[in-house]
C-alpha cells in the first residue's frame, strides 16, 4: 500500500493506535460479529477516503475512540456481564454494600496519593469553577467518602471505570480506560481478621472462574520498610526504591538494580543486599526463618509485620487456603498509600498453556492495608483503618476472550436473550404479528419480530437459526381461521399447532422444559 | 452562626453547594444511615475547622464531591440497582444487545450534535495528544460506533452515565454527572414498526416501575418544521424556534413568546400564530384534523409527518397502548438531531398526590427518530436512519426515595444480602468461627461475623437485627463437646441444635423456605 506513505503524520498516528488494538474477540459459532471485518482494513479505507476527498463537508476527521480506548462490542459485554457477576455475588457473600462516587474528583483530592505514577492522572479542562481530575482507582475516592461523612466502619464493593494515561503498551492489554472492582473493609478490629477474608475472597472469584491454578504473594510494607533500612537504605528514598522492586516481574534484577542505582542513587552494596532478600519465598517456614534473621529481627516495624503475617498464616490455614499464598519479600505494590500487609494474585500457567497462548498477563487481582489514607482527608488526621482488594477484571476479561478466540474453551456466546421469534409465511399480516408479540411481551416473554411489512418466511426462520432464538410462533391465514397458532423449534424443526388462546401459556411451558 | 460571616468566598460557595443537594434518602427502618446526620451540620463543621486550622497539615480544602455531582449511598444503590434490573430486563425482553463505549470522545465527535446546549459539554484539559470530551448523552457515541465499525442494522441498549455542565438547578434533582438508559433501533425497516415499538417499551417500564398514571406526548419534528413553515417562520429560525416551544413545560406562554420576539427575532403575529397550534393536543382524531388544516395539509413535510403519525396510533391500538398517547403540537425536544417522529413521557399526578409530595419531576422518558446522525460521521454522508429511547431514571429514582423517604411506600432497605451470621457466646472462639464461615462462604452461603477475637454475644445478636440477617449458627464450648451448632432465628428467638456436619444443608433448607 505505497498510498499510504502519503498520509499525514497524525492520520498515521491514529492508524497506529487501531492496528495496536487487540482485535475484538470473535465468537466461534453462529453469531454474526460485526466487527469481524480486520481493524487494518477499515481503518486504512477510512483514512484513504478522508485523504482523497479533503473538501468533502461529512468529517474531516478520522473516526476513531481516543487514544488508549475501545468501545466493547455485544459480545465482549455478554462476557463481561457473566465475569461481574460472578464478582459482585461474591462480595455480597461476603456482606458488602455497593457504593459509588463520581467519575472525576477535585483535582486536589487525588493529589500526593500516588507517588510516582501521578503524572498519569487526567485532568479536566479549566472551564470556570472546580479544578477537576478523573479518578485514578477506587480507594482514593473510598476513603474520601469515609473521611467526608466520618464513617468509621464500613464493608464496601465498587465496581467502576478509572482513567490512566498510560504509555500506549496497549499491546499487553492495558487501556487508559478500564474496569475496576474493589472490596474493601474500613474499621478498628482487631488484627489480621479482615485481611484473611480479602485473601479469601480474591481465593473464592479465582478458583470460581476457572482461570487455572494461581498463586498470591504476600508481603508487608513494614518488612519491606524494615529490609530497606537494615540494608542501609536512607529513608527518604524508601518509596522510590519500592517503586523500583516493584518492576520485578516485568524487569530482570539485574536492570532493577541498575535502576536502583543509576536513577535512585542507591550505593551498588546496599542494593545487593537488597538483592539477597527480595529472592526470598515461601510460606509460613519462611516467616519463621525471617524472625531468625540476624538483622531484620532487629528492626520493629519489621518484627511487627512478620508477627501479622504469622497470624494471618493461622487464619488462611483456617480458611483452607494457606497453599495458595506464598509470602514473597520481592513483592513492593506501586502505590503510595500501603501501610501493612500487600498481596497480588498471578496466574501459574502451564508451560503447554503458556505455548499456546502466548499471553502475558501479570497479576489478577492485588490489594493490602492503608491505615493512614483517610486521615489525609480529615481536618484533624483522625484516620480509620482500611485494607482492601481490586480484581483485575480487564486482564481477566482479556483471558477468558482469548481463550474464546484459540478455542481452548469452546461456547456459543449469544448476545440477546430473545426466547420467541414471532413469524408469518403470508403477506398482509403485519397486524397479528403485532398483536401477537405485544402479548408475549405484556407476559414477560422476550420475543422479537422482523420490522417489515412482509418479511419472507426464509429471512425469518434464518434469522432465529443466526440468533440462537429456540421457539417461532408462526400465524398465516389457515392458522387465523382456525383460531390456532404454530410453534416451532428451531433446533427440532418440529411445528405442532396450539389452540391461539393458550399462546402464552404453552410457550411458557416449553421454555421452561429448556 | 455569626461565624460563617467571616468565611473566605470559595468556602461559603462549597457550603451552598452542599446545601442545595437534596439530602440523601433515609430507610425508615432498622438501617443504620450513616448519611442522616444533618449534611448542613457536616459542612458547617467542616468549614469551621479548616477555618479555625488555617496552618494544621491535613488538608487545606474542603472534603466535598465537585460541585453538581454526588456520591451514591448504599441505600440509593439498593433502591438504583432495582430500578435498573427492571429497566435492563425489558430492553432485553426486546432483543436488544448490550455495547460500551468510552465516557469520554474526540472532541470533534460532539461538535455541532447538540444545539444550543453544546456550551454545557466538559472538556478535558490539554495533557499532549487528543482533545477529548466527556459524553454528553450515550445516542452521538452510538451513531459514532455504527458509523466507525460500517453497522447497517442494530439494537442495542446501553446504560451509562453521562456529564452536563448545568447551571445549580439543583434543588430540581438535576446534576452535573447523571444515568441515561438508553434503547435505539438502527436500520432500514419498514415504516413506524420500530417507533411503535419504542413507545411500547416506554410504557412496558413505566407501567412496571408503578409510578402511577402516565401519558406520552408525541409529535413529529417535520409537523413542527411545516408548522413553523406555515407560520411564517424563517427557516434558519427553525432549531432556535424550536428550542423556545421545547420551554414550555417549564414557562408559560406568554414568557416563551416573549423569547421567541425579543431574543429570537420573531415578528409577534408569527409567534400568535404558533400560539394557536402549540394548545392542540389529542389523540388519532387530532391527526385526521390536523390533515384538514388548510395550512398545514399544503405543507408537504407536515403532510408526511401526520402520514407517520397515523400509521403509529394504528399500531399503538393494536399494541394496546393507544389510551396512554397523545398528540401533542407543543412537543419540540430540545436536540438538534431528531428529523422524525419525537416523544416524552410525564407522570400524571393526582392533585392530592401533587400536594403532599412536591414533586416536579418533568419528563421520565423521551427520544425520537434521528435518521441523519449517524451520516454525519460517514465520510460519504451515507446514514442509517435510528429510533429510540431514553429512560430519564434519575428523576425516576428521585421519585421513588422521595416516596421512601415520606412513607408512602413503606419498605426495609436492606443494604447487605448477608443471610447468616457466625456467633459465639464464649471468649476464645474466632478459629471456630473462622471455620465455621469458610464452610459457609464456599457452600456459597452470605455469611458475616465480627471481625474481634471476643465480641459479646449481645453486639453479636444486635448486629443481626440492625443489618436484617435472618439467621444466626452459634457455636460455643457445649456446641463443640457435642459435636454439635446452634441455629437461631433472628425473628422469632427460636433456637435449635443441629448436627455439625449437617451445618450448610440445615441453613440450605431454611434459606429456601424463606
Amino acid at each position: 500500500m505505497p498510498q499510504l506513505r502519503l498520509l499525514p503524520r497524525r492520520a498515521w498516528a491514529a492508524l497506529l493506535s487501531q492496528l495496536l488494538r487487540p482485535p475484538c474477540a470473535s465468537s466461534p459459532g453462529a453469531v454474526h460479529c460485526h466487527s469481524q471485518v480486520s481493524e487494518i482494513e477499515k481503518v486504512a479505507k477510512a483514512v484513504l477516503t478522508s485523504q482523497l476527498k479533503p473538501h468533502q463537508d461529512k468529517p474531516n476527521f478520522i473516526i476513531k475512540t481516543p487514544k488508549g480506548t475501545r468501545d466493547l462490542s455485544p459480545q465482549q459485554i455478554v462476557v463481561r456481564e457473566k465475569i461481574l457477576d460472578l464478582v459482585v455475588s461474591c462480595f455480597k457473600r461476603h456482606g458488602a454494600k455497593g457504593l459509588d462516587t463520581p467519575a472525576f474528583e477535585l483535582k486536589e483530592v487525588l493529589t500526593e496519593k500516588y507517588g510516582e505514577v501521578s503524572g498519569l492522572i487526567y485532568d479536566l479542562k479549566d472551564q470556570g469553577g472546580e479544578l477537576l481530575s478523573l479518578r485514578y482507582d477506587l480507594t482514593v475516592p473510598f476513603a474520601r467518602y469515609l473521611a467526608m461523612n466520618k464513617v468509621k466502619r464500613m464493608k464496601r464493593y465498587h465496581v467502576g471505570k478509572v482513567w490512566r494515561r498510560e504509555s500506549p503498551t496497549m499491546v499487553q492489554g492495558r487501556y487508559r480506560e478500564f474496569c475496576q472492582c474493589d472490596f474493601d473493609i474500613a474499621g478498628q478490629f482487631d488484627p489480621m481478621i479482615p485481611d484473611a477474608e480479602c485473601l479469601k475472597i480474591m481465593c473464592e472469584i479465582l478458583s470460581g472462574l476457572q482461570l487455572g491454578d494461581f498463586l498470591i504473594k504476600v508481603n508487608d510494607r513494614r518488612i519491606m520498610d524494615g529490609m530497606f533500612a537494615v540494608c542501609g537504605v536512607p529513608e527518604s528514598k524508601f518509596r522510590a526504591v519500592g517503586s523500583s522492586i516493584d518492576k520485578l516481574d516485568k524487569m530482570s534484577w539485574k536492570d532493577v538494580r541498575h535502576e536502583m542505582v543509576a536513577k535512585k542513587g542507591l550505593a551498588p552494596e546496599v542494593a545487593d543486599q537488597i538483592g539477597d532478600y527480595v529472592q526470598c519465598h515461601g510460606g509460613v517456614t519462611l516467616v519463621e526463618q525471617m524472625f531468625q534473621d540476624p538483622r531484620l529481627s532487629q528492626n520493629k516495624q519489621a518484627l511487627e509485620g512478620l508477627e501479622d503475617l504469622k497470624l494471618l498464616f493461622e487464619y488462611l490455614t483456617l480458611f483452607g487456603i494457606s497453599e495458595k499464598i506464598s509470602f514473597d519479600l520481592s513483592l513492593a505494590r506501586g502505590l503510595d498509600y500501603y501501610t501493612g500487609v500487600i498481596y497480588e494474585a498471578i496466574l501459574l500457567q502451564s508451560p503447554a498453556q503458556a505455548g499456546e497462548e502466548h499471553l502475558s498477563v501479570g497479576s489478577v487481582a492485588a490489594g493490602g492495608r492503608y491505615d493512614r489514607l483517610v486521615g489525609m482527608f480529615d481536618p484533624k488526621g483522625h484516620s480509620v483503618p482500611c485494607v482492601g482488594l481490586s480484581i483485575g477484571v480487564e486482564r481477566i476479561f482479556s483471558i477468558v476472550e482469548q481463550r474464546m478466540k484459540v478455542g481452548l474453551k469452546t461456547f456459543l456466546v449469544r448476545t440477546t436473550e430473545t426466547q420467541v421469534f414471532v413469524a408469518t409465511p403470508q403477506k398482509n399480516f403485519l397486524q397479528e404479528r403485532l398483536k401477537l408479540i405485544a402479548e408475549l411481551w405484556d407476559a414477560g416473554i422476550k420475543a422479537e419480530m422482523l420490522y417489515k411489512n412482509n418479511p419472507k418466511l426464509l429471512t425469518q426462520l434464518h434469522y432465529c437459526e443466526n440468533m440462537g432464538i429456540p421457539l417461532v410462533v408462526i400465524i398465516g391465514e389457515q392458522e387465523l381461521k382456525e383460531g390456532v397458532i404454530k410453534l416451532r423449534s428451531v433446533a427440532s424443526r418440529e411445528e405442532v399447532a396450539i389452540k391461539r388462546e393458550n399462546l402464552v401459556a404453552e410457550v411458557q411451558k416449553r421454555l421452561s422444559k429448556s
